[in-house]
């Protein structure tokens, strides 16, 4: 048998390396389809002539493509026949990319654990994504919840690790973007707000919604080559409880950081994925509306013209009161005065 | 408060410049999808060999991407409040645009006049793009109705400014290709009429009609980062008189266009928008068919390889009497013998 | 009259060279587009890396890809009035197309056949593919019914040609890629499977599904500046005995190819379509499944790296039993031990 159903609780092994199928150039053409695909407007990704003046050779990928393509190469071993995606921790962004380079993943089993109906079992999977010539742009560590082969026969699997809450910010590495530049050509930002004008607690309303509509989300998934069937084959899940295709949860944290883009023009780069939680599928016909709340501040060593700043992004959608449908805890890289 | 609803009538000042966010340089990835939006078969924006044997160094971006680009990056700024899009005059294309060029756009508020009802007003601007050299690339006016902030209270603005109905023939600006080459290697655009063969009140029917989906048209809008909520939030718009979102008026003129390509297959390029009306909205399910009414022809100066010809570029929806959605005052460039 | 309506049966003679518009540079932006639209995740056409790895320059574009720029270009002097796509024969891909490179096609017109009811007729054309060296990447014969112009006035064609069943295993040509190489990195290829593990008469259930859109079947077919009405105009199509757009079938060919992934992943290329049929017409809201049977095995001559394998390629759509609508007789290149 050449044609593959997937893997199976039973089939990860703790400690073991999945090397990732599909390394992956990205190009302009990526760079066009994620632009068309949430309309992202921070210019650092969006001109050359702007990502040169701050001190990158060119613009580069953006954060959440890397993320998408890397992320989408581990569904073929890690979550095609998941239940649900359950929390991301220990995420951090350490080089850019750039429009050329060829990505590729692995992942190492951190663990697994059987849950209590015997059906199924969460496990952990700690991702890299590394560039052609073998540098780390990415790592994230997640933990899904995967069909058993064989639901009724117990496996034993109980060594769940620990993981952590917040990335320390001492252990956060910044672009190099000359922040300084970036602020004196604010207008390109479409906002002027430093690092230094937000402050904990501070609550932003992102005001804008985006809708999404099926042939969208699917040619997203397709471009980040991940092959979860729940997003594509319509048939099959007309007979799931959900009764029709689900939007891959990647593409509603874009959609948020898109919008997000209305109060937070001035990142300059995501530089940690704190934690983060799909709360409720998302579905195509689905209106996204999105929202921040500063959760921490603190400085970039060595850096004294970029500082961190740590938010609660949420996602919400349809009619108030919103269905909450994402939460991610972030850490970014704000210009400082 | 760090996220905005934009700016309304009494926050426009005539005389005043807005430096429009977001620098934007173009791709081969952009073009491609530009392609996919409209299958513009037009060979001078479609094939690098063509272009070089017309005498451009490569082929160059499609004059209405460019459009819609710098288009895109005034709607923060001037029509995140709009009511209507009024109007277009004095536009003009006035060197190419290739693959990696970075275009940034800024308007100058030319006047703006209060409506009766006192609870919008109509603002001018000239628009200018520019690519990364300073040089202007696209200058038009445009008009829209804004909401007022306080519709009560009147503003007192009364300062409408001249537009003029139609560019000079002598004012424009033929892109450097070789007319002569371009006829002799006609079989690339499916057409060999010239500039010579086209006669004043012709008129062409383009025959083939386009349905806009609910997924090409905000990809569209997105991918020129047009940030107008009317046609990206479903839910808000279902509150609206239209009850659904609107299609970008652009995405119409490059659906109109691309269908001339059936009968004005050899404009080698527009020259000049002298004036537009969006007669009517288009939503998603909309079939988009097109005319064309030649309306007069112009040598160009200084050269006898290339004619100029203006046409009114009609678009309408639908079963017949099709639903006028577009109509278009524009001079192209042909080849002549 | 400027704009056309297509050539009618009549309009064909035998022998006749039709050279066809609008030459077409294919770029990243095209091949970013291409894994939106299908997700094909063979990493030869996905990472410039890899297919350094494996002796290529960079990632060559995929053999669809070129296949469907190429025919796209015949729709509107060859199929523009075809009542139906009757099939195809004695197709060969030549030589690898990079992104850079610009296609032209003309195509021979082979014979023509009037059909007994009178109101159509059968027209055989060989269609070549020319890179901008003049070098041809692909050729291929396919046979359509035209509507006549004239439905009651019989005229007189019946110089039907032979065609070819099978592509002599003789006359493959297989791109320059290292078959050992590639699979001491089967990784990438997320299949481990040589051209020595399959055996003749061997059936593989490819098992994903793959639903279709209304905007992704136009956006593809556009993108490939297929000017056919079928595919466009959902108002003229709504009064057709289908009552609604036809999927292209290309499209279907791709999506049929790229869920064969899982089970052929290891096809570096396809050489040659034998034959092939589109059963029954694709819509949006189909949901697409494919499956292969193994045909027979050959050696290429010269080569002991790679070797040809036949294959039937059949696709079904939505539910069992599904409707067949598309059948494929492929020479594919596989590596070998």
């Amino acid at each position: 048998v050449k044609s593959t159903r997937g893997r199976f609780f039973e089939d990860f092994s703790t400690g073991e390396t999945l090397r990732h199928a599909t390394p992956r150039t990205i190009t302009v053409g990526d760079v066009a389809l994620y632009t068309a695909l949430y309309g992202d407007r921070r210019p650092l990704h969006s001109a050359d002539a702007w990502a040169q003046a701050v001190g990158l050779p060119r613009a580069p990928v953006h954060d959440l493509l890397t993320f998408h393509v890397v992320f989408g190469k581990t569904v073929g071993d890690v979550s095609l026949n998941a239940v649900a995606n359950l929390g991301y921790a220990d995420g951090r962004w350490l080089r850019p990319v750039y429009p050329g380079d060829t990505l590729a993943a692995e992942s190492v089993v951190l663990g697994k654990k059987e849950v209590s109906s015997g059906k199924a079992g969460i496990v952990w999977v700690r991702t890299t994504g590394k560039n052609q010539h073998g540098d780390e742009v990415l790592g994230y560590t997640r933990w899904v919840m995967v069909e058993k082969r064989t639901p009724g026969a117990p496996s034993g699997s109980g060594d769940a690790p620990q993981t952590r809450a917040v990335v320390p910010a001492a252990e956060l590495v910044a672009p190099p973007i000359d922040g300084r530049r970036a602020l004196s050509e604010a207008w390109a930002m479409g906002a002027g707000a430093a690092w230094d004008d937000y402050g904990p607690a501070e609550k932003i309303d992102h005001i804008d919604g985006m809708t999404i509509d099926a042939a969208d989300h699917t040619m997203a998934t397709r471009l980040y080559q991940n092959t979860a069937r729940v997003h594509f084959d319509a048939l099959a899940m007309a007979g799931s409880r959900f009764g029709q295709r689900l939007v891959y949860g990647g593409h509603v944290i874009s959609i948020a950081w898109a919008l997000a883009a209305n109060g937070l023009g001035s990142a300059l780069a995501i530089l940690a994925l704190n934690g983060g939680t799909h709360a409720a599928p998302s579905f195509a016909g689905d209106t996204i509306y999105a929202w921040t709340e500063v959760l921490e501040k603190a400085p970039i060593a060595g850096r004294d013209d970029v500082g961190a700043l740590r938010v609660k992004l949420g996602a919400g959608k349809n009619a108030e009161p919103r269905e909450q449908v994402l939460e991610l805890d972030l850490w970014l890289a704000l210009p400082r005065r």
